[in-house]
C-alpha cells in the first residue's frame, strides 16, 4: 500500500540519472557565449576569449561539482537491487537541481564575478547539497542495508556537512569578495575528489574499510 | 505480415525512451535566459533573478511532469518483453510532444503568468496526457499481459482521466487568472507524485495489491 | 590487420548510436524561439504562435525522419553481435549528418516555407538518405549475416530507393511551391511508420516472411 | 585506504561517458546560428548558408574527432572490468574538454577562418590530446591488464603523439594560413579514422596482432 509496486529496478533508475548528470554536465558549455564584436580583429577575439576566464573557472567548478556528485551518485545506490517510490522521488528532486546548475552557470559566465552571480550560484550548489543529503539520508534508512553500506553513510555525512558549510560560508564571503567565493567552491570541488581514504584522513579518524 | 519483424526487444526501446526523456527533461533549464541589463548593478540582476519567479513555478511542474511520466513509462512497460511495431509509433509520437514541452515552458518564461503563454502549455500538457493514455491502452490490448497489469491500467486510466481534466479545466480557467492555472497544473504534478496507494485511496475503492 | 581489433561489441554501438538519435531528435525543439513582440499583448503572442505552423510541420517531418531512422537502425543491426571498424566509420557518418538536421530545422523555422531553405532541408535528407543506404549495404556484406536479413535488406533497399527518390524529387518542386515539398516529406515519413507488411504490399509483391 | 573503494563497474563508467560524447558530440551543431538577414530573399539566404563553408569543415572535423576519441576509449577499457577512482577523475577530465569543444567550434563558426579563433581550436584539441594521453597512461600502470592491451598502448601512444605533433604544429602554421591549420586538423581526424593496421603500417614495423 506504499508505493513499492512503482519501485524501479536499479538498472533503469541508474540509467535515467546517469543521462540526466551527463546532459546536465555538457549543457555546461553552452553558458559560452561566443564573443559579440562583429568586424572582429585577431587581437580583439583573443582578448575577449582571455577575458572569459572567470567564466573557465566556474565551468570547471561547476562540472567537477556534477561530475563528483555523479560518481557519489552510484557509489550510494551500490548496493541496493531496487528503488523505492520515495527515493525516486528525492532523486527526481535532485535532479531537477542539478540540471538547473547550467542557468547560474552561464549567469555568472556573462556578468562575471559580481556579488549577486556569485550568491546564486552558491544557492544553487547549496540546494543541491541539500538534495544529495536528503537522498543519502533515504537510502540509509533503506531495510536491506548491510552494515559497510551505513558506515560509508557516516563518513559521507561528514564529508556532505563540510560542503554545504563551504558553500553557506561562501555566501556572505561574497559580499567582500566575489572571486574569493569562487575559489573556496572550486577547492571543495577538488577535496571532493581526493580519495576517500586521505579525505577521510583529514576529517576523521576511523577504521580502514 | 504485421510489422511484428520490426518489434524491439524491450531493453533497446526503453533506453531510447529514457534518453529522450532524460534529454527532454534537461533542455527545460534551457527556456531560462541570463538577464539582459548589461551594464548592470548587482541589485539589477537580483531583481531580474527575482523576477523569474513564475518560471521557476513552470520550470518545477514541467520538471515534475516529464519525471512522473518517466516513472510511469516505466511502470507501463514492466511486464512486456517485446514492444510491437504499432506500440513503438504511438510511443514516438508521445516523445515528440514530450520533447517539445521545452518551448511552451520557454515561452512561459519570456512572457510571464499571461494567459496565452499559460494556455499553449496547457494544450501541450493535454496532448502528452492524451498520447499517454493512447499507449496505456494499446499495452492493456497485448495478448500476453498479465491480470495485474490491466488491474494496474484500470487504475492508472482513472487516474490519467483525472489528469487530463485538471488540464483542461486550467484553460477557461486561465482566462480570469494565469496564476491559478500554473498552481493547478503543479498541484496535477505533485498529486501524480504520491504513492499510488495513497492516490489511490482518494479517487477510488480497491482491493490491495 | 584489417581494423577488426577495433570491433565494437554491438551492446555498446548500440549505446552510443542510440544516444546520439535521441539528443538529435530532442534538440529538433531548440528550432522554436519564443516570439520576439516584447511589450507583447495576449492576442500579439497567440498570432505569433499560430504563425509557426510551418515550423509545427516541419518539427513533426524531423521528429518522424529521425525516429524511424531509429527502428530502421535497430532492425538492421538486430542479427549482428559485433560491429566491424568500416561500419562504425560509416555510422558516424550517418550519425553526423542526422545530428546536422537540428540546423535546417531551424533555419526552416525561421523564414518560413521558403525555397532555398526547403532545398537545403530536402538535401539534408538526401544525405542522410545516403548515409543509410550505404550502412545497409556494408551490412549486406558481413559474412555471418543469415538469409533472412540479406531478404529484408533486399526489401529495404526498394524501400529506401523510394524514399531518397521523393526527396530528390522535392528540390525541383519546391521551385514551384515550398509548401508542397514539405507535404511530400512528411508523407514519406508517414509512409515509412506504416508496418513493414503492409508497406511492403505497395511496392512489391514477396512472400511472407 | 586508497579510494578504490569509489571504483565503478564498468558498465555504469562506461555508459556515463559514452553519454558524454554522445550529448558533445550532438551540441556541436548548436554552433550553427540560422542566418540573420531577416527581410531574407531566397538569394541572400543561399548566399548565407553557402557562406558557412568553413563552419561545415570545422563541424566534420570536430565530429570526426570526438566520434573517434569515443571508439578509442572503448578500445582502451576493453579489457578492464572495474575502474579506480583515478582513473575515473582523469576520465572526468577528458570529459570535461570534450565538453568544451562546442564552445571553440561555435567561435570558429562565428568569426571564420581567422587566426585567433583557429588557435584557440587547436589549444583545445591539444588538451583533448593531453587527457586522453594520460587516461592511456593510467590505463597501461593497471595491475591486471593483459599483454596485448600493452602491446595495444605502446602502438597508441605513437599513433597519439604524431596526433598531438600535427595539432601543436597547427598552431604556429595559422599565423600564415588560418585554412591550412584546419585543413591539417581534419586530416589528422581522417588519418585516425583509417584502420589500425593500415595506419599502423604508416608510422610503425610491428608484428600482427
Amino acid at each position: 500500500m506504499n508505493g513499492d509496486e512503482l519501485a524501479l529496478g536499479k538498472g533503469r533508475f541508474e540509467a535515467f540519472s546517469d543521462g540526466v548528470f551527463a546532459i546536465a554536465i555538457t549543457l555546461l558549455v553552452l553558458g559560452f557565449q561566443p564573443p559579440e564584436a562583429r568586424p572582429a580583429s585577431d587581437d580583439g577575439i583573443t582578448r575577449a576569449l582571455l577575458a572569459l576566464w572567470p567564466q573557465y573557472l566556474v565551468y570547471a567548478a561547476s562540472f567537477a561539482t556534477v561530475g563528483i556528485m555523479w560518481i557519489n551518485h552510484h557509489a550510494l545506490f551500490g548496493k541496493l537491487t531496487t528503488v523505492p517510490h520515495s527515493i525516486i522521488l528525492v532523486n527526481l528532486a535532485l535532479l531537477m537541481v542539478v540540471s538547473f546548475l547550467p542557468f547560474p552557470t552561464s549567469v555568472l559566465g556573462r556578468f562575471g564575478l559580481m556579488r549577486s552571480p556569485v550568491i546564486y550560484y552558491g544557492l544553487t550548489l547549496i540546494a543541491v547539497s541539500l538534495c544529495f543529503g536528503a537522498l543519502q539520508y533515504m537510502v540509509s534508512l533503506q531495510p536491506g542495508e548491510r552494515g559497510s553500506v551505513i558506515d560509508f553513510l557516516r563518513r559521507r555525512n561528514v564529508w556532505n556537512t563540510m560542503g554545504i558549510i563551504a558553500y553557506a560560508a561562501g555566501i556572505p564571503i561574497a559580499y567582500y569578495s566575489p572571486l574569493a567565493t569562487i575559489v573556496i567552491y572550486a577547492a571543495v570541488a577538488l577535496y571532493y575528489m581526493l580519495p576517500v581514504g586521505i579525505r577521510a584522513a583529514t576529517v576523521a579518524n576511523r577504521p580502514n574499510a
